[in-house]
């Protein structure tokens, strides 16, 4: 056989992702204006600066009384102090009066400090005589069980930056602030093109020899997941032609395009052959040396990130997660750090591994009495019910030969 | 002060859940019928059985020959044996011909056996000698490089299970299975009252005294997050006919009620003695041996369960973890394993923590060469940036007084 374009040599994992991330162009998804309520999960397109302080007013955090902090200095349970009971304060309003020395005004969570005080004591630590004296149990320091006027978010203050993919607590400090809308960036649109002569869609029946559409479904998810929407461009056959002139047309109407299914190596060497054509800088690898997922390929086609993707279901999802969902983060502008979730398990069975490439496990995580065991999923990458049955992925790296059984094992979750 | 309703004893994290899950009515939730593009993170209402076996033909899983295995037994680099090339099959369709003792046809990955062909030898195993003549390097066992026709999924399969949570791959097996639609269960309507006198929209400015509504906004998110559908209900002043009216109402037009920002005494005892007196089993608790988040209250009106959520946002938000995702879960119909996502972390602090309380330790994750580090986000809980700031919790247990700067820790991971 002839020595196909671009397998003269496969990339390692790190180096594939870094050929990848090195060659995308600098970009700037465009934004789109949506409001508070809609944006949970999206990327911020703004750095967000406060306009005013948070909370606004020096607040109570505690159910108790406002008081002057030096007048509690000594009180005991052994040798209480006692304050003059000088009214109660409203919630949401100015407390009527300046708090004078010797006084104390209720105050209940969230409450607006008189003027005059400086801190408030707990109600527990308080003891009321009569209609006009408070026992005080317990001394206060200056600024007790107060939130300052500014103690949360400070006018002027970086609140949260572009880039930033917004998480409940985001949205609830923007609704703290009265920003009620806000700029975030457009997903990008990925376009899943699926070929092979065999492939028809769910919807049809099989003929003997045909299976119906797997991986652009799988695909589409994972896609969603990573903050991109899918774009599918439906199922072609296996000709050079109209693979380059779909990847053409895809590349130019989404802004990354999975070529998913090329699993022979016919329709891999079409891929590879029209990334290289398409546009500069073309092909960056084919072949990587991990499993399942050796046959990933991958090019940039002017500016575009183009991927073929193994046609086995679990070579795929490795595919995915190794090389396409962090070249989604960057498309979508997201720069907050990839903080892997994972979960640290008992391997039940040995894994076996061959040193130089990075073998991705598929495991099923089983509860065990309050401790997490990691049942390796074995089988063939193309059966889609190896990735049904598993809840995550073991890592082995390329200079490790297997893990034991025993072993405590870190396991990549799935989202 | 007098004993306030049903805050004889703080229950532990443990305690106030079960107390929960056992009160809990027997519920299914009401199904709909979606599209399976549709259907991504949706819980199934309905067990899946494989009509068909997957892939439903006996399949090439690489590319190469066709053969009898016993045709190459005994094969080796250094005595290759000699197979008759017998044509090419073509992807998608059924070989044309039976294969014969001493033949071989060319089969790419993903091809149909042909009749009489028990196994696959890899193109890398073969070399041609000239267009009849194909030399054999390797020996393959029955078997070998095939996918059965329900090696995949067996007709009459489970293939998933009621309740399960659909992930890309789940959706990638039902396209497989020619599945396009699927019954799913309807998400929980979850209504969220705002309270507090000092409480505004986050359209509005605030007067001296008020403060816009941070909790609501951060509670719809998680709500969404775990799967369920925020209902807003506004905000309404702290009086107590008020409060028992909106959570009547509440309760009768969605599947769970909170009622946010009730920090006060005052406000909270007004929850407690409403969910009590509305109706069966009413109060369940009130007060959690936890922290932030101790004034957590609980409780089921008429098979609804209604919470009373403490004020200051990060015990809002542990409040939610704890009680309220796991409860939305069991609304969902979801009964896949809770897996915790988490993250080994070195803390760059000491933690002190009181036994007889859990405590839920806000941590920022940062990532120092390779090694995460967990840094205690310290703060009060009332301050919202003490969760924009942290990117998970390190929960710290009842019996334990703390943890140590240096010492390796799990971090729960924020969404």
């Amino acid at each position: 056989m002839k020595e196909m374009l671009g397998r003269q040599r496969a990339v390692s994992v790190k180096e594939g992702l870094q050929k990848i991330l090195e060659n995308l162009p600098d970009f700037t998804p465009d934004a789109e204006r949506v409001s508070i309520e809609d944006a949970l999960s999206r990327i911020l397109a703004e750095d967000i600066y406060s306009k005013e302080d948070l909370p606004g007013f020096d607040r109570s955090s505690v159910d108790g009384y406002a008081v002057i902090s030096a007048d509690t200095f000594g009180a005991s349970e052994t040798i209480p102090l006692y304050l003059e009971f000088s009214g109660e304060i409203k919630m949401g309003e100015i407390p009527s009066t300046r708090l004078s020395r010797g006084k104390a005004m209720k105050i209940a969570t969230g409450g607006m400090l008189p003027e005059g005080s400086d801190a408030v004591i707990m109600l527990e630590h308080t003891a009321p005589v009569d209609e006009r004296l408070i026992e005080i149990l317990r001394s206060v320091a200056p600024g007790e069980n107060v939130i300052r006027r500014d103690e949360d978010i400070k006018r002027g203050e970086l609140v949260l930056k572009k880039g930033h993919k917004l998480r409940p607590q985001d949205i609830g400090a923007l609704a703290g602030l009265g920003i009620t809308e806000i700029e975030v960036y457009k997903k990008p649109l990925v376009s899943i093109i699926s070929t092979g002569d065999e492939i028809i869609p769910p919807g049809e029946k099989p003929a003997p020899g045909q299976v119906r559409d797997i991986n652009s479904y799988n695909l589409a998810g994972l896609v969603i997941e990573a903050g991109g929407i899918p774009q599918r461009m439906g199922i072609i056959r296996d000709d050079y032609t109209l693979i380059r002139d779909t990847i053409k047309r895809a590349c130019e109407s989404s802004q990354m395009v999975l070529i998913s299914g090329g699993s022979s190596v016919g329709t891999r060497d079409f891929t590879a052959r029209a990334i290289d054509e398409l546009g500069s800088p073309g092909l960056l690898f084919h072949g990587v040396t991990m499993k399942p997922g050796k046959p990933t390929i991958a090019g940039i086609v002017n500016n575009v990130p183009v991927f073929g993707i193994p046609g086995h279901p679990a070579a795929a999802t490795v595919c995915f997660l190794n090389f396409i969902k962090p070249v989604i983060k960057t498309l979508a502008g997201d720069t907050s750090p990839s903080i892997p979730k994972t979960l640290r398990a008992i391997l039940t069975k040995n894994i076996p591994s061959s040193p130089g490439r990075t073998d991705f496990v598929r495991v099923k995580i089983i509860e065990d009495r309050g401790n997490y065991l990691a049942e390796p999923v074995f089988g063939k990458s193309g059966l889609i019910t190896t990735l049904v049955h598993a809840s995550g992925i073991v890592i082995i790296p390329d200079e490790r030969l297997g893990a034991a059984e025993g072993e405590t094992v870190e396991v990549i979750l799935f989202e």
